[in-house]
């Protein structure tokens, strides 16, 4: 997508080896690149949330393992770099994913094959983002032209970031916003802010504004006002792990605004890659992990002064404790339908298994 | 209640005929009392939210009458005052029942009788406010007591500020905290920030903090995946305005909450004296008036920086429009009961009936 009209990724090898990303802890006041050249940069970009949302952290896990074969491409350099790559950060699954796809790849490799292997599988893992992130674009588009359709234009709500900052190009919940937009479809997007970290005020704001498409900001609390009066079409939201049984952990907040839309009769879909279904788990509520970072993200607010520099102000009481669960689990049951990229289906065991027959044996396990 | 350990209302009248109120737009980082000597200072005090809160709106405004007889006492400057106080913030509608209640104790007097009975009348409706507040809290200490019985500790959640500092003394929906905080109850409550004024991370948790009650401060986004997971026994909230039939205007939010408290069980109850009660309204959704306010309140969150000094920053992209729509309204539906001076009733007529039955013509018309 472009930033400044200029055609970006969030993720990309540089000559010398390393990979570039771009620290989105900055955005939307600062675009600058970062090389990450060690194992030790990854898991930083990781942990502090330099790259975000599931399927970039996917990749990133992917280009962390190939920097961490440079250093050490033992058998026990990688499954060191693996571990500390998956402790990261728990709740998606993209990153277990990533890993155990590209480190299947290198184990039965001799060490000096190691790191131009995990180059090529990293490689493989963002073009196969990419082109499943456009795919579930042009299928979630589907769902926006049939809305057009009967009303004209369409008034969408997303929460957190799911566009092309969370994924390599296009991203997941974004997509199908920009596939319609594409298509001429005249699009309004109420933009969650996303407290704590405000993915939603920063980055899809931003990424929405780069690319010339309506949207307005509020408040994480203001979703449910809006859809008691009409004002929102189709919420889209992404997701960070969707069990076989059609559970969906997303951002913390996305529950909410799912039982205001099942409350209000309004249609609301996940879209997130295959990559983000964990077929070994049942009971989304009761199974995914939920990480909790540091209460400071909530005491305070981070952002840029008048004279733009970015600073950091507290906004609560002083002495008073703090919690900072990250993510929570949208019951399948609150789930109009998920759109992957095989196209869309119901939240359900039987809804996933029709796109992915596949793994139908995983998924029909005890649900 | 307590600030420092000294004793504090939110407005008392000066031995100069001013009031005086704590702006609350500093707090928690400064305890600054400020003086209101005219109709402007109220008016500018109530739409700048240095005092807010339902049953405050309503006392100041009783008091900018009484600063508005001092400098124009015939008949045109009391519509005036009327006018400009009513149209300060148009949710909360206990602002228009202490206009009219000290309104029509005015009208018939002479002009020069008219400030001092203004001055008694706001007396008096601050102390019934105080009475009212304390009443909840041993109504409402009732409902924490049976859970307490059952499970040895109780974990409430709040949303917005309607402690003490949302009233006179004691607040709505603290005052059953700080009631069952005397009769050794173990308490903790966790308190949504409440963006985008942040009241609950800057005046819940700060009197709460005052108070010694154990708090933790969430996100917005927060309190569904606590209802989830069993951290939540209790939900307790405040309203700005409450229909004959139950419907409940507060803060923005409040509706996800309750859809949260619903969908998980968790009791979720509206605690508000009498004169929140707005007998001529019988759907909430379509007939309270939302307030909305500066966008900018969106864009920009305010604090304290690392020295002490108090700025906002800006949190959203460049140029993204932002809305902020301040209330929204909890179908009766939603809620498990109210609890007023005058008890705990089911949100419904019949419930509102059974505690106000002198209003019974009024609350049955047509529902």
């Amino acid at each position: 997508m472009l930033i400044d009209g200029r055609p970006m990724r969030t993720i990309w090898a540089a000559p010398d080896g390393s990979v570039e990303i771009i620290d989105q802890t900055l955005l939307p006041h600062k675009v600058k690149v970062v090389a990450l050249r060690t194992l030790d940069d990854a898991v930083r970009a990781i942990a502090d949330m330099q790259v975000r949302g599931a399927p970039l952290i996917g990749v990133t896990a992917a280009w962390g393992l190939a920097l961490a074969m440079r250093a050490d491409a033992t058998d026990s350099g990688l499954a060191q770099a693996r571990a500390r790559l998956a402790a990261a950060r728990p709740t998606a699954v993209n990153l277990a994913w990533a890993l155990e796809r590209v480190g299947s790849v290198l184990a039965p490799l001799a060490p000096s094959e190691r790191e131009a292997a995990a180059q090529r599988e990293a490689v493989a893992v963002a073009e196969e983002d990419v082109a499943a992130c456009r795919r579930i674009g042009e299928h979630g588009a589907v769902l926006i032209a049939e809305v057009a359709a009967r009303k004209g234009k369409v008034n969408l709500l997303t929460h957190c970031n799911a566009g092309w900052l969370a994924a390599v190009d296009w991203g997941t919940a974004l997509a199908p916003i920009y596939v319609a937009q594409e298509r001429g479809i005249d699009l309004h997007v109420w933009v969650d802010e996303t407290r704590p970290r405000n993915q939603g005020a920063a980055l899809t704001a931003f990424e929405l504004g780069q690319a010339h498409i309506r949207h307005t900001i509020i408040v994480d609390n203001a979703g449910g006002h809006l859809m008691q009066h009409g004002q929102v079409d189709l919420v889209l939201v992404g997701a960070d792990r969707i069990t076989r049984t059609g559970d969906a952990a997303n951002k913390i907040g996305t529950y909410l605004k799912a039982l205001a839309a099942a409350d209000t009769g309004t249609p609301f879909h996940v879209a997130a890659p295959s990559s983000t279904i964990d077929w070994t788990l049942g009971d989304g509520v009761s199974e995914i992990p939920i990480e909790e970072r540091d209460a400071d993200e909530v005491r305070y607010c981070e952002g840029a002064l008048p004279d733009g520099r970015l600073a950091r102000v507290r906004v609560s009481a002083a002495g008073s404790a703090a919690a900072n669960y990250a993510f929570d689990v949208t019951p399948a049951r609150l789930i109009t339908g998920l759109i992957t990229e095989r196209g869309a289906c119901a939240a359900s065991s039987a809804g996933i298994c029709g796109l992915f027959p596949e793994r139908r044996p995983e998924a029909l396990q005890i649900a």
